[in-house]
């Protein structure tokens, strides 16, 4: 009888560290999650070749799994965020860094965000016009000054003061950005139309592209970025609302993690990110029903278009979209990436 | 009997009408509501002498009975917003419009926003140096733009586009401002702070004074408002919470309508306004329990300070600050004003 006793302490403690790390990777506690996006309302099927189709693909393959092996290295979330989209940024194919569309007077005007759930840290940038990676300026601000947000000249004295790249305004320039933008210059002469009449854009599939990642770490840390070019022909130092924390950017440990992407004014309005992390924290809903009554019942409803990516404290992925088809990528339970358009 | 019956039934013809009409006056229903504030962190009691808290209390007083008056001639929640509000731009006293604080290299950048809780229509305006009341813009920028939010030269070329009046720069320079701002450059000198270092501002008593209203009209439509002149010895074109929908201001007909006032990064970070109007939304708490929720418990924690002025659907007031004082006005069931500091 002793022996048999000493048997089964003997096999307690053997098993109960593996017990304790089976628990670890159950979905009640932190296992690592990643997701990202690259625009929504941009795709229109009869427009998107197979070749332009595969390039995005690609493209979106390669930064879901820079940015998860980041995550698999022990790094922060915050490291995989900014990778992933600083390869987004870099890319034509993204209307963001590199990639970014042309305002009405033919510049290009960049903003980003990016904000970690373990302290509600955040930093964000708009009104750029020579940072190359305005996510990475969005990250020095959250950790190397007392601001969470700066706006146009200033940003950019402070990113030369953090020796952040700058580039030539002609590093901007793309031959189909411009040639989107002087399509709707057309477009809006023959119309003549007057500031109070434009509310409604006309040709929205050339206006939005966003690109924007979430991450969960091994710490158990989320953490949220979003970057854009804007809208082609905006006006009067218009910001959307991925530099918005709590429209286009919001984290939090204690309920997700959300990036967004589309018609900018409506996700402002609305504070989606924001809104989607109050239902998490006071409805005690799933991430997926979270998104889906935030995009698919309130922007609906407002008259709005778009969609968020989002990973609860969990790494459950929510992703809901209202337009047409939304860019997007993730890394599912068996570490795989999948990559979606529609 | 039939005579008993005849009398009851034309007692109850003639009290209905009246019982109808004191519901409509009961809590349940909405009823005229008005209230502001000037600024939460900025009073220190020894540096308020008797004659300094005299010109605040009459100040505060004639901008809550002018929005007040606003809203009993019949015009709308918006126009009892920017009415008080540009009392409060007009006047030195206030850290918005004339009274706006100096920036570190001497100039006064202005942010304002309002947002309509009929719709969740919103304006927003960040880094105007020229911009006599930045709440109406933000107004015009809501109602005759397509956009949310517009900030610096553009702003201001909407501005001039709009009709808003533009004054030179030095319509901003006050003494008081000026010499606060010489003030803190001696400080900062004498302790050779580089920029990580300053995270914490040491003067902060100095460095905010935002103005705001909230406002309930008689077709049950709530709006909210905020203007500020930023921080003094501010860099970097840093944008602080008043332009941000959803951070300092936020209205929702079905919630409530909020203004905010405080050190904005944190109030950024945690989206003070919308995440009170998610509390009173999913959680169904009174005014008051939401208001505290955000600012004695979220806001204290974190460890940041300032205040928030709201009105609910229905009239009903929530005030809540962690700091030594807020400016604030309001008027009550009587229809009086009441003025409050501490």
């Amino acid at each position: 009888m002793k022996r048999q006793i000493a048997i089964f302490l003997l096999l307690i403690f053997f098993i109960s560290p593996l017990a304790g790390f089976a628990q670890m990777r159950s979905p009640q506690n932190p296992r690592l999650g990643f997701i990202i996006h690259g625009g929504a309302g941009v795709i229109s099927r009869k427009d998107l070749t197979p070749q332009k189709e595969a390039e995005f693909r690609k493209k979106l393959e390669e930064a879901v799994l820079a940015g998860y092996k980041v995550l698999q290295s022990g790094k922060t979330s915050l490291d995989a965020v900014e990778t992933a989209i600083r390869i987004m940024e870099d890319s034509p194919l993204f209307n963001a860094g590199k990639g970014a569309v042309f305002t009405a007077d033919g510049k290009n005007e960049l903003d980003a965000s990016i904000m970690e759930g373990k302290g509600l840290n955040a930093g964000s940038v708009a009104g750029l016009h020579r940072v190359k990676n305005p996510i990475s300026l969005a990250r020095k601000v959250m950790e190397n000054s007392p601001h969470v947000m700066m706006i146009g000249d200033g940003a950019e004295k402070f990113a030369r003061e953090q020796k952040i790249e700058l580039v030539p305004a002609q590093y901007f320039w793309t031959k189909h950005r411009w040639d989107a933008l002087q399509k709707i210059i057309k477009e809006e002469k023959a119309k003549n139309k007057k500031v109070s009449e434009f509310r409604n854009p006309s040709s929205q599939n050339e206006r939005y592209g966003t690109v924007g990642a979430v991450a969960l770490d091994k710490n158990g840390d989320l953490a949220a970025g979003t970057s854009t070019g804007g809208m082609t022909y905006k006006k009067y130092g218009r910001v959307g609302d991925a530099p918005i924390i709590g429209a286009g950017t919001y984290a939090n440990n204690q309920t997700c993690g959300v990036s967004a992407t589309g018609w900018g004014e409506y996700f402002i309005r609305l504070s989606i990110a924001r809104d989607i992390s109050a239902i998490v924290e006071y409805k005690g809903v799933s991430i997926q029903e979270a998104v889906d009554t935030v995009i698919k019942q309130k922007l609906q409803n407002l008259g709005g278009d778009g969609g968020v990516v989002a990973l609860d404290k969990n790494g459950n992925i929510g992703i809901s979209f209202n337009s047409e088809g939304m860019y997007r990528a993730y890394i599912d339970e068996n570490g795989k990436p999948i990559v979606q358009i529609y």
